[in-house]
């Protein structure tokens, strides 16, 4: 059996995979991320480290690469990532050629779609929408059955629509972007602002001090029933079924799935969300308007994705060398 | 030489045209168009007509419809159209069938990308959003040079991505969409709020008649440097850049093609939208930021359109059956 | 004792009371009001009937006129009202020869907060703020113990503060004022909006036909706990406290009463309205905030206000005589 | 000759001036101001050693203080500073025990709308609001002539009324504060922003580093005609004039002033916001529309105003005493 193994590198940690072709993940190593203003051999001996145990001697067929940053068009190189240390160096190739064996690379979210869209929620469906929202929103998608990368690989930047004119400012330098309203941060947000104001469970679970409260708190208050935590999903779930409905308005896809940390609320999320894209969805009453699922894959996303990447890229070289 | 006729079916008029392989209108016939509430054998009537008069008795060798409404993913049928009397006929096969000759369907934005992308500004291009300005918004995409229909053949509705929330509400049912700030009638709401406010040319353009501003009036005003009339170019240029932004950010395109009545006024429209984009666009230091071009065709773009419609359905058919 | 008359005059009818010194209506008459595109001469007389029939020959100490229109700053003139004839006349001067009794006028917001600050839910309080709900949003101001009127007696028109950048268009002609999110037409446009999509026991209170919804339909489902009649209610409630909070933190104000027809919703309505108040108030920690509380009067608040303000006149102008 | 003295507190530091009855400033001292975390005994400190160099040993028949902070309503108490250390005390009686003379106290808006009412830009005007557009917004009302201090003193909070649903975070805790748009914070954030966008003198003004960049700096760029200045002031003038026309549509005052450091800009500021406010304003057609002008007094308007605070209380004790 041949062995394929994806590779989750983000900004804290490194998390490589065997994964078989059913999407199950058989093996994993994990090795801590050294961040940002480090020498770029660092991070590498990291992952040749996580590869090398998850591969444990046997030969390897080939490894997917989910980073968490941007890569540019080709598949090539980081072009540049917020917590690692890579700048536009020609990662793919450096790594293929000190391994010896295949390796292909994405950003972690358009792995994270081509996980759904093959073996996930998206499985059969030719264009699909993935939406992930964790502390901010990231994106991705498939149409056609393959995945879109943009002139400059950057497609998929849904977090960064503005919606709201002269909104909250968002560390990309704009204001009133998607995900100041729809992410994990604005759920943490809106329910901190309640604490102290009305009695919530939440006031106990952060001791008293709003600013420790944190994304699971709030879901956790949230299938216990409490009124502070419904409300602030009620909010960001709102504002997630506005920002898919201009994005079907635009793209009319078959499906919108959504991922990330907050999807793990499900529906206390995603109700909300349908509800507000059928009411802002343009002609929603002459179409089908896409179902909006949760994903299949949680944190294992990147390196699901990361390995069927690389069965596709053995793939793809067949075809052409054979 | 082969005869294809592009049909532009309009709200009020029908507009067919031979057009040559390079896009030159060589010669057309012009029908009004008999409104909504109509039995459509009137329609389909003008149609017969125009593209009769167009053939001279010549054979043709295909016509391509541009229709101002909805198009079934198939591009079979007309579903609904707010000026028009189809609602789910099978306009392509009726009408084929009538004239004996093969006939391709289309909304009319598509057409016109298909206009653009194959021989007007985005000519040679792989991703091209086209955003036309009218008296509302329509749009179209073409991705890896084919157009982008979607599901329900309802791809490219941008001008109903909301951006204000709560905002101005809109013929569609919902508020805030982006046409109701970038369109041909927020341009003519900006100018005449302030007439009788400012000193402007645009009060002797009405005759002192508000109501009777047209946005010819106000494009003809700002060329003449008309502070009030460039002050509604700047504003609704700068809604179209902002909504660009959004665009460009979810799908990366290599070119964003204006088109529509507004577009007219050339840089007075572009020059603002140029640089909200550039303001707004996420990672736009990253990044190739796509150039924001004026459409080739104007009013043609339909029958263009329809046109290459028709002899791309040809040529498709010519390799399915031989 | 004595009999001071007070007279609503509406948009379409004219109400006319005794009433006693402690607010208690004991006798009405009532007349239509026959438009606005009548002689100003009509509606004097209708107003002449229905006080003649209050009187009913006995001698009339004072009449108080609460006018739903532009009041001058003097309390002389009616300047513009959208559904009477009249247009700056001198109303209280010519009434008050007609009648051989003193007259007085104000507007009816003005003699609602009379009412209120003098005999109703303000009663004893220097500061007040009152806020009517109805079709739109009217308002009117106590401070020191006495109705603010302002240079143009214009004081008061909360309703007409923008809100929402680009917001709804208003009748004003202005945008994204106050009375678009906060108001009966605001509620019955929430709820109408949802009938069709969410079960809502609205959909049989209007047959099947949302155009026909009213108010108070849209109360009694709240009453009875349909979700979507109560979520209309939030979404109102909620604007309803940002925009008090707004007038709270410029004047700082002992009270804030809410009436209007609206406000018969009570708590349902001002329940939200407390919640956004004390989560939008500036320092809202650092001070007492103050109370949202139900008027006392409800349709009867202008023939109360107006018996008032024709006993201050008599009062003040006794003072002044004798 | 009396010698009554103004003292200004601010966060930064202490101005102490002798003003004759014309508003005069004849003779000051001044202090820094030791901050928010040191014993209150510094800072009345620093204020005696002020008071007494601009007295010179002479007798003092009152001293004004104007503190930049929470006053209660009975002028007694500074309750809260952002950069004073006082939380509660009575500082009113506390100095003039001290001092052995008369002391009056109120917060510096308070002062500076004494001083423009009295002896400024609204001498003789009955209704007056005073908006102070520094790094934020201050604000003040005098109606029928007497400062209006509110329930908790706390009136004239304009900077935070929402003006922006979901808008800017505000430090004061809410969002979409009017500060977070007009006011000289926003306007610097407006000019920073078009830094390396445009050519602009402010490049060299801040030495290519826009983080150094100053409300002056702007002001003077936008004096020599620099676009990138004057879109600044264009877009916080006009939210100026929107956020005054809420207040002229509550209040209906006589006169609107404004003062405060980005004042110094007069028409350049003033300019676009009586465009907007005669835009925005309801009813502008039928009413006198303020005028909007510049405060006579800048940086000396808290010792102006609290040397008129005194001279008012010694008036007012008089009255009671004799």
């Amino acid at each position: 059996m041949s062995l394929h193994i994806g590779v989750d590198v983000g900004g804290t940690k490194v998390l490589a995979a065997e994964v078989d072709p059913d999407g199950t993940v058989l093996r994993t190593a994990r090795r801590s991320t050294p961040g940002r203003r480090v020498d770029t051999a660092l991070v590498e001996q990291a992952l040749t480290e996580a590869v090398a145990e998850v591969a444990g001697g046997r030969p390897v067929d080939g490894v997917g690469l989910a980073a968490a940053g941007f890569v540019d068009a080709a598949g090539e190189r980081v072009m540049f990532a917020p917590h690692l240390p890579w700048q536009g160096e020609d990662v793919r190739a450096r790594l293929e050629e000190r391994w010896g064996t295949p390796v292909a690379l994405d950003n972690d979210a358009n792995c994270a779609v081509l996980a759904e869209a093959t073996l996930g929620a998206g499985r059969g469906v030719a264009d699909v929408v993935l939406v992930t929202m964790g502390t901010g929103i990231g994106g991705a998608l498939v149409l056609d059955g393959r995945v879109r990368r943009g002139r400059n690989g950057m497609a998929g930047e849904f977090g960064h629509a503005q919606v709201v004119p002269e909104g909250r400012p968002c560390e990309c330098g704009g204001a009133g972007c998607w995900e100041q309203y729809a992410s994990g941060n604005a759920l943490v947000r809106h329910a901190r602002a309640r604490i102290g104001a009305e009695p919530t469970v939440l006031e106990q679970a952060c001791d008293g001090d709003p600013e420790t409260l944190t994304g699971p708190m709030v879901t956790d208050a949230a299938v216990r029933g409490d009124r502070v935590a419904l409300g602030a999903f009620a909010s960001v779930g709102d504002w997630l079924g506005v920002g898919v409905a201009n994005l079907v308005a635009a793209l009319d896809p078959d499906l919108v799935v959504i991922g990330g940390g907050v999807s793990a609320a499900g529906d206390l999320l995603l109700e909300p969300a349908r509800r507000a894209l059928a009411r802002s969805l343009v002609g929603a009453a002459h179409r089908d308007v896409p179902q909006v699922v949760r994903a299949r894959f949680g944190p294992e996303a990147g390196v699901v994705g990361g390995a069927i990447l690389a069965r596709d890229a053995e793939h793809r070289a067949g075809r052409i060398w054979s």
